[in-house]
């Protein structure tokens, strides 16, 4: 089995915003999408997982995007593991048009915990994984650690149904709709993302009340999502072209 | 070329709650979805009004489901025309799941506009449009006039980015979703939907704040959303199972 594995998706009205071109969060579900199903072809994704009460939880990510893919579009997105330690592991991606010209790349820290114990688990006791290490590095530079925001508080949201996702918690790629709706529709008009950094710190759950920070820097915007309770939640960092 | 339309789709995790099963909202994008291909295939689809200066409108809808599929799933959604009067013409849908069983319906009205006018388009006049009426009947009852809803005032909402579709107006699922948002978790858990009827009355753009009223009776759930104006923008009756 190769140790990178492709996955192409068509995109649909859904996964776009109104300029017909996908948006950022659409665009890091089929990247998560593609993860999982690389992932369980090497048996030792959710499939397997959810039959050990384990679970692999996202970190960080980034995204760096050339152009963003339209409506009806299709794309193939390439991922790999590129090495293994005992807390992390990095997954690269690379994504393609259909005339096979790169368009973007992604790069993702994961973790694996017990479920209900909620600690780490050493990922060199992961069957399968280790070798999956290709070595194959990232195309774009790795996400980082994100500084806090605490300065202006620009909305409150009430986590809802429509945000939950299998695991019961947030999707994450809610955190990215939230900060991006910071924006007015004129502003996405105007402004290309180029890239965008996210670190995951807690998760949220149905009902929890959060606040989204943001600050402005010439060509950066800087978020955190907080619970009202002050623990971060998401941070964010875009830049824009 | 069959009367009626044919289309599969996939259910990915974006397209499914945290049941795992398929969102009402985002089945009936899937619903829309199909109308839209088998439209632009019969040649009276959005291809061909977007070179027009017209649009279709979706006025009401009806779907009825006896299960909501899981995520994986592969259903197919199948279309036709049933009938083109001058104002309205009638689409109507069956969903079967990859054994072949049908598992749901769905019927719509839809009206015809021309963009810059904002004025209806008598739809004897459209090429192909009358040759593609079937008679074929809708498989539920089609969708009603819904009254309207005064009391309970639930929820506030301002239209942002992640609303907006490429009609630059609010996605007529978000109103679905906004919603559905006023049920809590264990609502959702306990309580399947059986049938959803939907009117569509105004649409709603960027920076636009509505309220959200809801009268519940029984089994059944009445909706209203209207901006703070107090034009009424959508209508929706739920049945619970």
């Amino acid at each position: 089995m190769s140790v990178i594995g492709k996955y192409p998706f068509q995109l649909s009205p859904q996964d776009c915003d109104f300029r017909e071109q996908v948006s950022l969060p659409a665009l890091g579900d089929l990247i998560l999408q593609a993860a999982g199903k690389s992932a369980d072809e090497k048996g030792f994704g959710m499939q397997k997982l959810n039959t050990e009460n384990r679970t692999w939880v996202v970190s960080r990510m980034a995204i760096e995007m050339d152009r963003f893919p339209k409506w009806k579009e299709w794309i193939n997105i390439e991922t790999w593991v590129e090495e293994v330690g005992r807390a992390a592991t990095t997954r690269n991606f690379r994504i393609t048009d259909n005339n096979g010209t790169v368009i973007g790349g992604a790069s993702t820290l994961w973790a694996m915990i017990d479920v209900t114990t909620r600690r780490a688990i050493d990922l060199q006791t992961v069957e399968g994984l280790s070798k999956a290490a290709s070595g194959v590095p990232s195309i774009i530079e790795k996400p980082r650690h994100l500084p806090s925001v605490e300065e202006n508080m620009l909305k409150n949201h009430e986590v809802s149904y429509s945000d939950i996702d299998f695991n019961r918690h947030a999707n994450s790629m809610k955190y990215v709709e939230w900060m991006l709706d910071c924006f007015s529709l004129d502003w996405h008009q105007k402004h290309a993302i180029k890239r965008c950094e996210l670190n995951f710190l807690h998760e949220v759950f149905y009902g929890d009340k959060v606040a989204i920070f943001h600050k402005h820097q010439e060509e950066l915007s800087l978020f955190e999502i907080k619970r009202t309770d002050d623990n971060g939640i998401c941070r964010m960092k875009l830049e824009w072209q």
